[in-house]
This record gives structure tokens, sequence and C-alpha cells, in this order.
């Protein structure tokens, strides 16, 4: 494939054992909200391709000859076409390197797990995803609040602003409702159009906030208020990178159940 | 409180120093799931509250004088009611002990979370959720498939199938839609009824569908096949107890952008 790295592809009868991937999910930021398996694995990778600014502490679990590579952005550059990064992590598989792709969170959820998933199954590469805590929960347990609320909330519904080039931004609006807890990723460039729908959809405007910056990381900051200052608070906080924005509707807002409680309370 | 279990409060000048209690997430079950810092909490945890039929390895992690307690149904016998487990892990922080409190899961979804903080607050005891791995990261990265997909899905909703006694069954039609990935907890025993509604709201019949039972666990399964055969599935394959239900209704099958594409096709 033209996409892989120039390398010498030797006859079968002379090709290595092929190796294997794993897309290990490296939690939210801090290296112990890492599972015990994802730290197995990265003493015991080959070669480990990260891509955001992880704890050093992380990287630092590595066995003592493994090779760490930075595939993501560096100061004042582009990041890796996801492309390349498929195409560098099957090109170690196919050398016969145990390889390791740690992905922030868990890889399963926003996390182009899929491209990787299909390179390597292309090339027939034994590949296996390690589960991660992923950034809402992480922030809410730090926020000492629950996700969901027995009475209030029977739903989480995790959801991005962001959206590729040339996509339509995606509706966050279109999942809340009353009872769900809304957790939205790469959201923060948007919120003013999302407050906006979201209380155009009937949320009240003093739904429980929290924007959780930079969660478990050493800027880790809680920032909790009303929905309807979503867009204030993130400037007043000078909020601009990474942050997971939680948000819920209590089924106890329900219009209808409103009324009935307001009617109950006159008579 | 009446609920507390009977024990003498000593005055308040002999009264022991507080202890603290953590919530802490022990993941879908395996014992490789938990975070770093779950196994530390257990470690050091003078006592720890437990209620599922965790892995032994899990309570195998707990220190050499750690005192296990199991809070949950025996077989034959009801489980403890929540305010019970809220007394007692409260009465343990107030004489002074490290509690820890092990749920399955991440504590912030589905747990209860909200009872526990509560009882801790309410008597001034320090409080800390430790997040996990919950079942449907477990069970995607199990069956080696993402949860959103770029493209085709940009939302995940966890939702459950279980309502308290006398409360109306949740509806979790009410968050299928084009985009979407559904995990379902607790569902096993309403898939008929939810299965019907999913397929009203318009999901496709051949929606694919993941049943992941007992995830991570000594008697884990994967069954895969089609949303329509849900029901069917869980018949033939004898599930009863603790699965989780994934299924997704992808962009591209949204009947606009299937058209359009039937249109090209015949253009």
């Amino acid at each position: 494939m033209s996409i892989l790295p120039s390398f010498s592809i030797a006859a079968p009868h002379e090709m290595p054992a092929k190796g294997s991937i794993a897309l290990v999910g490296a939690g939210p930021g801090a290296a112990d909200l890492l599972t015990l398996r994802a730290a197995a694995r990265l003493r015991t990778a080959d070669v480990i391709f990260y891509d955001r600014l992880v704890d050093p502490e992380v990287l630092a679990m590595a066995g003592a000859t493994t090779e760490l590579v930075f595939v993501g952005k560096e100061v004042g550059a582009h990041s890796w076409p996801q492309e390349q990064i498929n195409a560098v992590i099957v090109a170690a598989a196919l050398r016969g390197q145990n390889v390791v792709r740690l992905k922030s969170g868990d890889p399963g959820i926003f996390g182009r797990a899929a491209e990787e998933l299909e390179a390597a199954r292309m090339h027939g590469i034994e590949v296996e995803i390690v589960p991660g805590v992923t950034a809402a929960m992480a922030a809410a347990a730090h926020a000492g609040m629950p996700l969901t609320t027995r009475g209030e909330t029977d739903a989480l519904v995790l959801a991005t602003g962001h959206a590729r080039e040339g996509d339509p931004m995606p509706d966050c609006a279109r999942h809340a409702k009353p009872g769900v807890t809304l957790a939205l990723y790469m959201a923060v460039g948007q919120s003013a159009r999302i407050t906006t729908s979201l209380l155009e959809t009937g949320m009240p405007e003093d739904a429980p906030l929290t924007i959780a910056v930079e969660v478990s990381k050493a800027g880790e900051r809680m920032i909790t208020g009303r929905l309807v200052d979503l867009p204030a608070l993130l400037v007043q906080h000078k909020v601009k990178g990474c942050a997971a924005i939680i948000t819920s509707w209590p089924k106890m807002a329900e219009p209808g159940v409103a009324l009935e409680a307001t009617a109950k309370a006159l008579a």
C-alpha cells in the first residue's frame, strides 16, 4: 500500500512472525487511572505509539527496552494524519513487534479505533482492545457526583461537539430529554451553539453543569454552575483545550411532573 | 438514626477520628480491569464492603488485615436494602475505619452512588469516588469493536432496562436515532418489549447487535446478530443474568441517506 512508509518487504519464507497490536486505553490522564491490564501491556510492548501529552509516569511504565514513538501534534506542527498512524502501527506489527497504540480514555469512544482495527485486520494482524476509563466517568468521580441518579436520570449520553472537516456539526441537543445526563466531549469550541440548542429543546436554564478541565492531569479544574452560563464560564475561566462538559436534565424538571407537583401543592 | 445498626455512640470528646469512604469501581469483573488506583485503595482499606460475586482475585488484592464484608445477595436470600448498606459503611467510617465500598463497573453509572454519597456527607465523612471501566466499554473491547465510529455514530447512550418497583419501565427506545450506539444495562428481562419499541422508532431490523454475557468473567460469552433477533438469541443461548446489550443505528441507515445512495446507484 502506498500509505505505508517505505521498508523492504521480504519474500514470504523470510517474513518475520507477525507481531500484534493492542489498542490500549490510557484513561483520562493520571497514571494510576490506567487498568492493571493496560499497565501490563505497556510493560511487555516492543513499541508504544502515543499521541497526547500523557503523564510522563504513564510512559515510565513501559519496559526497559520498549521503544516510545510520539505520533501526535508537536507545538506549531500538524498532528499525524490517521492513515499515517494506521500505517506505522501495521508496519511495526508486520516486522514482528508487539505494538501498543496508547489512546486517551477508552479506545472505543471517539478514539478512531475503527480505522486502526480495520488496518490491522486487513493485514491479518492479531488485535486486542484494552478498555479504559473515559473522561466523563473520571470527571464525575473527581467532582464527587454520580452520572445517573435513581429517580432523576436513567440514561447517560456521551456525545461529541466536534465533526470532521466537511461534515455537519453533530447536534448534541437531539439527545437531551428529561432523565438524561449529557457528557459532551470536544465541545468547548461549540459551547454557545450547543447551549442555545439545549435550551431550545426545553432543558432548564439552571440544569446543573460541571466543566471538567484537564481531568486527573496536573492542570485539573472543576467548574460548576448552571447550563445557561456555560459559554460565559468558559470565557471567565479561560477554558480552551481539553474539557468534558457534563449537564443533566432531571426527570423532576419534566413539565408534566412539575405541573402535577404544583397542582398538588396548590390543592 | 434508626436505620443505623446498634452500636454505642461515644460522647464527642471520646469519638474516634473519622475514617473515610471510597466508592471504588471494580470494573466489569476481571481483576486486571481494575485501575491501579482501585487496587491501591483495596490494599490500604480497613474494611471492604462488596456485593457482587466478584472475582476472588479482586478480593485477594485487599491488605493482609483488611476485613471483607459481603453485603450482597446470598443464594436464596434477599439482597441487602440500600439503606442498610448506607448505614454500615457510614458506621464503619464513624468508627474511624478507611472504608472501601466496592462497586461493579463504574460507581457513577447505575450504581446507587448518589445515596451512598449523601449518607456519607450527611455525617461529614470524607468521600472519594474511584472511577472504573463500565460494562459497555469492556464488552465492546472484548468484542473487538468500537462504540463510536466516525461517520456512522457520534453518540453513545448508556441506558437501563430496569426500574425500581412501582416506577414505570424506562423507555430505552426514546434514545434511539441514527448515529447512536445504544448500550443497555439490566435489559435482558425486558428484551421483547425493548426490541419492539426500538424497531417502532425506525431502527433497522438488521442493526448490528452484540450481547455480552458475563463480560470479562469466567462465563464470558459474546453473541452477535441482528437487533430483530434479540429476544430469540437470549432464549437460544439461555442468557438470564448479567449481560450488556449493544446495538447501533449507523447514520448511513438513515432513510434520506439510503434513498440518496440508491438514487445515485440507479442514475
